[in-house]
């Protein structure tokens, strides 16, 4: 009878479709994308319609493609075959276990994978995705969704007096939050230009890199503090559209703190007396990506006593206004000014300074500067150095890196 | 300087279209959706390419469609036009505060309008969605996101022992939750027939319309508890894709009781050890929609002691596994027991038994007989009819009409 009964809603479904109503039966009509048996993926593409049709995405192979400054590395759309069915097929290599992000060009225009439900929102864009996981050890596991005990993701609101309105972050607490009265250490986890509040749970992964490594015993159990750096905006452009006006600015210390960084310590006033977080530096992290890893250098440096762990992930770094390697005689009383900031914090002894960053991002060169000035004033940092360029895939991998190091001293 | 940084990022953006680099910035060429100052909404697509550009959404004019079962309320797609800039577009009638939800349909393709970055997910499909705001009192304007205090929207994950699973929900906490000791009374509010623990926050706007209902002192601060009621899934098909294989099941009673409604205790347990909610049953709430109707007026009869409020929108009621217009001489018994259930219930006096529907709804015919069944049994509801048909524009307002009422006997 129930069987009766479901078929009745989908003749409605097909002949109203009221894009209110419930959307009770997908329109999948091909498997997409499909991963084979030899670790190869399949995506499809239904039309009879369509000229040409394309697949753009980071599970092709990495390429060297043109840009104003020269080669770089990145992804060709590549085409994909119609078969007599009317069904358009693309077939990958075979893929490292990962997140991958995806979308169809066809006849030009760019459209989501429809037969795909898995997308994101990454800044003003949307993106498919899919995963490919692996054995315990991979990043695709860490990726995942597996069976283990799984923290909370909250979206809360906090009031910042100093850039006077509410403002919505994301905290992630770890699994047995809500039903113990343990404190837990915190770190404070920032998102780049064109991001939000959201992305770090997004693209980014956060909640099922902290769950798994929580649940392997890598890393410890804590809180993480997702905030939008973004000072103009309460909140992602999705969830507050008449509020979000993005601000764009990397991580800023002389002459111009940048209102974010200023605006911090709403920020922990709220997590300290929200949420059980153990006190003292040595419980207390910030790490962020692009120009959240200018924040997360600026804010440590303008509280040098607040955070024994610090991450810059391929860090949009701006020195007295000035990127490193824009730093001349006449501003040299900037650059001047940072290295004592630099050395009254490492005079703390933080447990950490961790730096990322991959040889074909296009903030290699400056990030080099920066780091030289590190090196030349004996501030000991962790240095890592991948492939790739200015991306998620590098952001999460390095998340994976920095997470099991953190509290532990 | 800093502006110059922005350029050489744009321009490297631009290059290197890398679907897993951050989207710093959008393609926003046009603007669609525009509120004009008349009430009336404009829609823009830009394409020179396109023959044929249709928008269809629930802004336009409801009009009767051809379904199996004779007319029906519903929209008709309906032409956009295209000017000499290349720049197709339409423009609503004044419009209702209201949240409203459209696609475009391009050359017979459904797609999302690029400009808009507002998408929401219905199940497995997605749809874009714009609010038109209002005075304090109007629908649109509980819709928003206004200058009070938020409550916090968590995902959780609790264990179901009677599923044999972890699964996900949403709980929405009042603003000041998590910086006081207060006990607060809780609503379970449950999804339909292809939604997920997600949907009463999306589309159904429920955190915007508690924050805002509970600001002007209408709705009584509350815990309320968004589950899965798909019971085979663990979570929301786009955050766990491998597990989520979707039933579809109205509430049953006899013969087998649905699985999610036997597993409901366990999510009971779970809140009343993980939060701080008020004992007793004239602090418990119960409501859904379409299937989840069938699901709060099934497990309202479990558990004829528990829940004081109840609420029924637009319900998917299965009696013995028959719906209600289904009973025969030959399953009287089935009604029979559904009856003496219901009596038990309402002799504990529940103190609201709310029942909305749309006089248009595919379920009007049913849900009047289920009705009938109470009125002949002298089982006191309150009956809330209005316009249009199985739409989250209905639910909606149900919600409205619903939390003030709760917990104030």
């Amino acid at each position: 009878m129930k069987k009766i009964i479901i078929n009745v809603m989908c003749l409605i479904a097909v002949a109203t479709p009221a894009l209110c109503q419930q959307n009770i039966f997908g329109g999948k009509q091909v498997v997409s994308p499909e991963i084979n048996a030899d670790g190869s993926v399949t995506f499809r593409y239904a039309s009879r319609e369509a000229k040409d049709v394309k697949i753009d995405g980071d599970m092709l192979p990495l390429t060297k493609v043109e840009t104003p400054f020269g080669m770089m590395d990145g992804y060709k759309p590549t085409e994909m075959h119609c078969g007599n069915d009317g069904v358009w097929t693309f077939t990958s290599s075979k893929l490292n276990p990962d997140l991958y992000s995806y979308h169809f060009v066809v006849d030009g225009l760019s459209l989501p994978d429809p037969a795909n439900i898995c997308q994101m929102r990454d800044g003003n864009s949307f993106t498919n995705t899919f995963l490919v996981s692996g054995d315990s050890c991979s990043l695709g596991y860490l990726y995942s969704v597996n069976d283990v005990c799984h923290g909370t993701i909250s979206k809360v609101w906090y009031d910042s007096p100093s850039l006077k309105m509410r403002r919505r972050m994301t905290v992630y607490t770890p699994a047995g939050y809500e039903g113990n009265t343990d404190r837990y250490p915190v770190l404070y986890l920032l998102h780049g230009a064109g991001g939000d509040e959201d992305s770090w749970t997004t693209l980014g992964r956060a909640a099922q890199i902290l769950d798994n490594l929580i649940a392997q015993g890598k890393a410890l159990p804590m809180i993480v503090v997702m905030p939008n750096g973004n000072a103009q905006d309460q909140a992602a452009a999705d969830y507050v559209p008449s509020a979000a006006v993005h601000t764009i600015g990397g991580g800023g210390l002389e002459g111009g703190v940048e209102p974010f960084e200023k605006s911090f310590a709403d920020i922990m006033t709220f997590i300290e007396s929200h949420y059980r977080v153990k006190a003292g530096k040595q419980n207390t992290a910030i790490a962020g990506l692009s120009m959240g890893g200018g924040h997360a250098m600026g804010i440590s440096l303008l509280y040098p006593d607040r955070f024994d762990y610090v991450g810059l992930f391929s860090p949009a770094i701006f020195l007295g206004g000035q990127r490193p390697e824009e730093l001349t005689a006449d501003n040299a009383v900037s650059k001047t000014s940072v290295v004592s900031k630099l050395k009254r914090q490492f005079a703390n002894a933080p447990k950490l300074y961790f730096f990322a960053i991959g040889r074909s991002d296009f903030l290699y060169k400056a990030d080099s500067n920066f780091r030289s000035i590190l090196l030349n004033n004996n501030l000991h940092f962790q240095y890592l150095e991948t492939e790739g360029g200015h991306t998620w895939r590098n952001w999460r991998h390095y998340l994976t890196v920095f997470l099991p190091q953190l509290f532990k001293h």
